[in-house]
């Protein structure tokens, strides 16, 4: 089925976290200032779902059901679905100018498939029964789901066992009926806002068999406490008693949060894997190949907002023909498809793993190189806008002032731009700009979705080099041994 | 029908153009230095459309004799046919090392279906019937054919008309029988070693009809003068004695030439516009979008041979595996990829235009970014394969050397790299990565294929600026209008 | 005679400016959230002032009273002055990690000394003489000065008198005792924590006199408004109850207002140019050679902050010999330093401009350069920045958290590093660094004192390609014309 | 004394050294055409130090003879030395658009000057008074010098004893009367058109004492084989029978060539180490600092005749004020510009090293600078060259058409650009920008003068990273501790 906005928002309504950002508890998950824009923001994947422009990207027909479902519940059964993926986080991005929270979930879902896949095909355990399972339920239910993948890890010239053992996750107790997880997750994108959390490790080796763990945890389950991020957004979200001023007032920037588990029961019926670290490297490579290629589409989508608040600012300034700004506009335009040019290829040339699986994983190399003209290609649409814009985009004062008729009258005559754009519209497109491009967004895009040096390492891991070497040995020696 | 090698080469042996060389008369299309590797090029055409493994990638059945026919001179009719064009031109980069000379031409095929067809669709003349008699002669006869499409055109501060009018090909006499040409054409790539050269104009305007002119011009015509360029790999290779010790030493570099056209007759059935410069706009954005997409793939063929030669090098400098020549590796195979997804997805994205023609174009946007990313990717990969290969690249003596036993035991000894890589392999390579990156390519990757500027004022050109403006506003405003 | 902190604060503490942030009126310089990290600032130049270790950079001997008086309100008359000047830049950003706030008066000072004697050597008026006493007067008092440059513009497309005449500030009346100021000054970093502002004009034509206004007023005059910045940073710190967990405490960001000049009235004996347009030129030049060069010295100052930060955190998380790591301190520190060479160039081949004047100015090319390479130089800084930093730089949880005694545990238990850094420290140290790499900084060094375009077209002015020519024409043509 | 191109040039015609290029033998160095250049090259450093008009640039009172000498032949003695060496290498590349020849070996000069000297205060053999006498001879005679630095290696994974012995140029014999060497010197700029070479050893360890050899081996002596290198610049060169159509008609390309040394006996008062295998990283470290800074002024003089050739192009296309070209000119200054400032800076900082031995050093860290910037900024340059050129910077005919009267008449009319510009010229210049940009100059800019990335590594290690981390601590920390 596929859920309405208001059905999320009751079962959001239902949970009691214990969650805390910027040094206070939060009491309601709907009206807490910075909770609040996490809950927009999944809601709005369940408004264009039920939005029949918007069906065959949003959604698709469960082939476990048979009814309809979120495309970001999906495991993808097809070049088609790898394709479609991309169209809707591009869709997503460009329609909340944030994260849509329900990314990373979709990629936990598609890894474990492969994952218990793999397992099942060589006999270990009812993991892959019981995760399917627990998907159909997701697709009978239209849950929200997220992903919990990196551990703190602490000192990271030391392994697990050589530091304080609980920063990465771990089971400290097997039991009957479940088990118990200590630990935590860190940098998880909008966890508090969804339903389920779908935890998987990253790569471990034979002694680390309880870090070798993943599952599904319900939001708000008891041993939980979340601590969302606070970057200076955030505290200014927080500080301020009318939205309408932030840069982007609705959906707000992208949330992440620590999550802590404090002797955490996970029922077996819940864990898809537990100790069997050879497939974690299964995993870990799934979860690269699945989630890596939807960052170029996601911050593609932001470099169209960011190109649509740059002409709108380049015209109110009068320059929006000056040869040199036209340039600046140019590449925008370029870093934006760049990065997405790669993530459509590496969906197009994507393929079954493992091989009778049934789920469709994005191409490696491609998907590397699309998060890694991403994180350059961030940088470079930012620095074309600052051009753009110019000063005003760092030095304009608060909307608030605006409430003042006196200060009103200065600031409207003062800031004014081309006649025909109205000042405050200009002033409110200077604030939405401000919010990417002086703000968190960069270095985010750049340390979010994987580290850009293992990245690197996987794309030189993914060439044929000998293949090469033998393309230009052909021709280099062509014309007889030298 | 694919023809032979054998039969291509037979072709050229009876042709007897007027054409100089670094100063010389060129007496032997067969065997002149010069020419050679351009022959030895476009006979690697006919030779892997012969060959089994490569005839999905190399030739289609034609819809005008229902033979299959060479890809290069396939007019496309689908998205398969543009994405597989994509997969010949890297094939053949890969397979030569150099331009294969007939891609021009396939473009100008291409360019000039689709604009005969508006011209008929409009009423204009007979040009569509007798271009597709054409084509179909050419398919008959597995012809190749290169493109004439950029006139000198002198200071080009200046019009036509404000200068001597013969710096842009014109139409001086119109006859009963045919017309008569007067001009040149400038950045001919391996013009001399094709059958046909495939005529058309850049964009003229009202009162610039003489310069509105597409035909088929045959190799050798009479009036026509050859001017091939002189680049120092050429100088070398034309005083080489033996050219096993050359950098590509059967194809050579990538070789154009000036073609002057002193009052060269066309017959009519070999005209395909005269005088309509409203249709000149057309062709000039359907060679666009048909040829740029190609400079990716093209240039991703070198970087794969570079690739392999970097490899190669850095294996018997004994230093693969240190961590910054990993790195340049991974530069090398990210810039290469990156042009190439472009590319890619340009054709993903390909349509028919005009409607109705049945002539299928890739996108142009993507088209556009291909050839951009080459551009920049070109100099990215000369400067890691530099840092790869290290000094031994520029200072290496000449492997005539070996040829004197005294200086051979000298430089087998002093040359020497990784023990288990021949001495003479590793000189070889030497000088096979030096034609790549201590030599005219990168800049001609650069200059190639259409101004950068008015590539970006392209892309520019076709991005929906009024779509992206009203997203930002979405998300902005999104609270109220301020 | 060099003033002390404490002198300082006594002078802001009489003033009462009608001033606005975040929508709120202020009420005391001295405690208002906002505009107290400005008066720390500003303190401080005072305090290294006084400090023994400094004197030589931060004082130099007033040539006007034979006193000691701040290098801020020096007129460089030696290239000794103008090289102090740029340790002074560096040292300042070192010590605050933001604007000093006096940069731009001491630019004012120089600029003016320059346009009022050219002024005086062509005998217009005694805009000359009044300066000096201007200038004397400050340096007997060693008040605090900061520049008031760029008028908001409005419409680029049009020209001052095409649009709302406010919109470049400008003299309304002209009275017997004095001018009448009315428009706007906008970006002006620092101006509501000054004494004085030192009014310039941008370059303005015939029929333009009204705007071809020079002169200093008063910090807070009558008629005066100002409208803070307000960034999230800004709107953090004024939410904040506890400054020690924002990411710079005591100094903040780098603080810009809006000034509006509502018929400020300006006695004759502070006014140094009215109507003459010709000068405007002049002071424009002057303003560029004497103020560009600091650019490149205070992002080196943040460079060198971002580098230490990056440093520490490398360390603490356990990767700081990882040669990808170093390679990214390797990328900091060659673009704080190429952005610092230029701007040591530009003072040691300044200039007495114009000649007699006794004014020094640095060279302009290498001024601009300097510039140029800082702003691409600050966002290579932030990206190595973020690669070291990982995650948390973003994702991290206020330092608030650890008030609650349970949230502590957790946090320092879950965040910790290696074993022998502190986690509080750890925490510190990402809320710095993300002060600096996922905030306004970046855009602001792009967007702050200059726009790049006119930064490039003043590099391209100041070049000789005339020169250039001969020289390559010398070799080119070295065997006899061809 | 300063010696004349004429003495020069008798020198060189008594010398019979056995050297190859092209697989031929070398028969007169003053007739050979690729020798030739070298000694056009050598002899005007010595035309431009007897002009009057650079004296103190080129030349330099000798502390040792009291007379003025080539400051080619200089031990740097003063930050004034090192500066006016900067204004000379841009002056030679200017005046030659080659590598003069002597730069390397004035490079020995310093190195060993500091290196005998630190012997000396060790207590450590005669060295440095025998050097200095040998540094008197040479001022006495002005002879040119050439650096011998580099062994070929082999392996590079692999130390000198794990492979062939020679690889590294070791002393096989110890006699009464001097030393034997066996192995070679690679990439040795012009070694074959100077008097003597100066040899001194990379980093060597105890146990590779016979690596650690320094002395001085005059050209041509008995046992020395010459190898020259042979890119297609040089086959060129060899090849033609009119140089004044060749790139850079009378100094060619930079000159490389590997010399190997068949127990070449070196008395011993020409021995400036022999086994001090300590004093190899002091020797090095001098070798980097005298060296590189040379690199930024060097490619900025190359840059400098690049800009003028695309001046000169960009005008007779008819395009210099289009704004895009505009641009890339002005990427050309700033890059040539921003390396440059980095060696000036480097010279201005410089340091008598070790105290006490009068010889002066330019600073590490902006020296390293220097050459990175200088390897990009050539590339950026190349790039932007390309650029305004346009195509016939690459498809050129060559100028040797010019002598066939019909071929003349029709290039000139077909080659035209703006009519105040004769063709001839613009051919001319077209085949001079190529000689740079389509060429090995970028690679060989890049790959000569240092690794990269042990340049790299040398500014990491000259940075105190303790110091940049304090700095940080104070602000990050200045509110308490956390």
């Amino acid at each position: 089925m596929i859920g309405t906005p208001e059905q999320y928002r009751d079962r959001m309504k239902a949970l009691k976290p214990k969650a805390f950002v910027g040094g206070e508890e939060i009491q309601n998950l709907l009206t807490d200032p910075n909770t609040r824009p996490i809950l927009n923001t999944v809601a709005k994947t369940y408004e264009l779902a039920c939005d029949p422009r918007f069906q065959d990207v949003m959604t698709v027909e469960s082939p476990l059901t048979g009814e309809r479902v979120s495309r970001l519940n999906h495991v993808a059964g097809s070049i088609q679905d790898l394709e479609r993926r991309l169209e809707l986080t591009r869709l997503m991005t460009q329609s909340t100018g944030t994260c849509c929270g329900r990314c990373g979930g979709c990629s936990g879902l598609n890894t474990l498939a492969a994952t218990t896949y793999a397992m099942k095909r060589d006999g270990k355990g009812e993991y892959h029964g019981r995760f399917m399972d627990f998907v159909k339920w997701v697709h009978q239910n239209d849950l929200a789901c997220s992903a919990a993948t990196t551990s703190p890890k602490g000192d990271r010239s030391k392994s697990p066992k050589e530091q304080d053992p609980d920063l990465h996750l771990r089971v400290v107790a097997k039991r009957k009926d479940g088990i118990v997880l200590r630990g935590a997750k860190a940098h998880q994108t909008s966890a508090i806002g969804v339903d389920e959390m779908i935890v998987y490790p990253s790569v471990f080796g034979p002694g680390e068999e309880a870090y070798a763990v993943a599952c599904a945890v319900p939001n708000s389950s008891e041993g939980l406490t979340y601590f969302l991020q606070f970057n200076s957004d955030d505290a200014e979200r927080r500080a301020a008693d009318d939205i309408s001023v932030l840069g982007n007032p609705l959906y707000g920037g992208r949330p992440t949060m620590l999550v802590v588990y404090e002797d955490v029961f996970v029922p077996w019926e819940r864990v898809f894997m537990c100790g069997e670290v050879e497939y974690t490297k299964v995993s870990a490579n799934a979860a690269r190949r699945t989630h890596v290629y939807n960052e170029g589409p996601c911050k593609a989508g932001f470099g169209d907002l960011i190109l649509g608040a740059s002409v709108f600012l380049a015209e109110s300034n009068g320059l929006d023909k000056e040869p040199h700004i036209v340039e600046d506009l140019v590449k925008i335009v370029a870093a934006n498809e760049t990065t997405y040019a790669s993530a459509v290829v590496a969906a197009q040339r994507g393929s079954e793993i493992p091989a009778g699986s049934g789920v469709f994983f994005a191409d490696e190399a491609f998907s590397v190189l699309s998060k890694l003209n991403a994180n350059d290609g961030f940088f470079e649409v930012v620095k074309a806008a600052a051009d753009i814009a110019g000063g005003l985009l760092i030095t304009m004062p608060s909307e608030r002032e605006l409430g003042n008729p006196e200060s009103r009258a200065l600031l409207l005559k003062y800031l004014q731009g081309r006649s025909d754009v109205p000042t405050e519209e200009r002033m409110r497109m200077f604030k939405f700009l401000n919010n990417y491009v002086a703000s968190p967004h960069a270095a985010q895009a750049w340390t979010g979705g994987g580290a850009p040096y293992h990245l690197r390492m996987a794309l030189y891991n993914c060439t044929d080099l000998e293949e090469k070497k033998e393309l230009a040995a052909a021709i280099a020696f062509a014309a007889g041994s030298p």
